[in-house]
């Protein structure tokens, strides 16, 4: 799988590749370690600050150099990752390494230690925003503080998990109702 | 645009639509007042009980209406429902019936007397289960107390959106990497 080329993308319209929904990645790194886990729960919380809230499960590894770090990279994968993304969520980060088992190329972010990875459409470097959920509900609030977009193609063929071993597939993508918005409710 | 017939469903698993990440209408009641509001960003927090997590802006008449009356439903809308998603998001319910005014049909719900909205694939009737961060963030995190969802289609073509008037439709459906999780990562 080649590592993308990508572009700076204005963090205010991250929602552009997160709403839809998307299965992703999120890469961390605290002193020597660094992981990655496959995450499914997560929303928009506001456009700018750029404000992604997280469900990380205290049982994950990347639950504690997430919380001690501050910090992670939220990547989007595309349907060609999906079985690395199945293998991740499978395994732990407290015995491999899971660049290296999976073959993914660790990238040297600007605004955090947390690497890139490098066959992911985007890459969104974030730091945490808000712990205050964190005890609660596992609940990390991010602000994506750098976006990489990968240049082409256009838009993403994204995965979506059902539960149960099931995957929706992005499909269709269309502004046939673009004429109908109110421009102020775009 | 008919309704559905509908079965009652576990609420542990409303994951399973709301997962991958569509759009909903929320209805909601009060008083004398129902309202529709469109409403893209939110996550699931927890299977059992099945929590929600919701971003209602203080803009939307939906949103004294939900704080007061501390319920909602939150419904699936399917493809064919897309144009009046964008009209329902682009008017208030301070000046117009939505349910009258789009031909929609107010079913009653078993928990909540918030109307269900018969003509959506599913229907989730939900109670207000932390409002600890409604200030803060306008997030108000539900718990989803009577799932209703229809017996057919199997799986809904569901409307994910992008911003700036773009729509992407859920695509293929697919259990072909089913085999490579670890049973207890299902």
């Amino acid at each position: 799988m080649p590592t993308s080329i990508k572009k700076d993308f204005p963090t205010y319209n991250v929602r552009r590749f997160l709403e839809p929904g998307p299965i992703v990645l999120v890469s961390s790194a605290h002193k020597r370690q660094t992981n990655i886990m496959t995450m499914g729960w997560h929303m928009m919380m506001e456009f700018s600050p750029a404000l992604v809230g997280c469900l990380i499960s205290g049982a994950n590894h990347s639950f504690e150099l997430i919380r001690k770090s501050r910090q992670c990279v939220i990547n989007l994968p595309t349907t060609d990752l999906a079985a690395t993304v199945v293998r991740i969520g499978n395994c732990s980060g407290c015995d491999i390494d899971k660049f290296s088992e999976f073959g993914l190329t660790p990238e040297v972010g600007t605004h955090v230690r947390a690497p890139l990875i490098g066959e992911c459409y985007a890459n969104f470097e974030c730091r945490l925003a808000d712990s205050g959920w964190v005890k609660k509900y596992n609940v990390f609030v991010f602000e994506v503080v750098k976006a990489h977009v990968a240049t082409s193609p256009k838009l993403p063929k994204t995965i979506h998990y059902r539960g149960d071993g099931e995957f929706m597939l992005s499909g269709e993508e269309t502004r046939r109702w673009r004429k109908l918005f109110r421009p102020g409710m775009l």
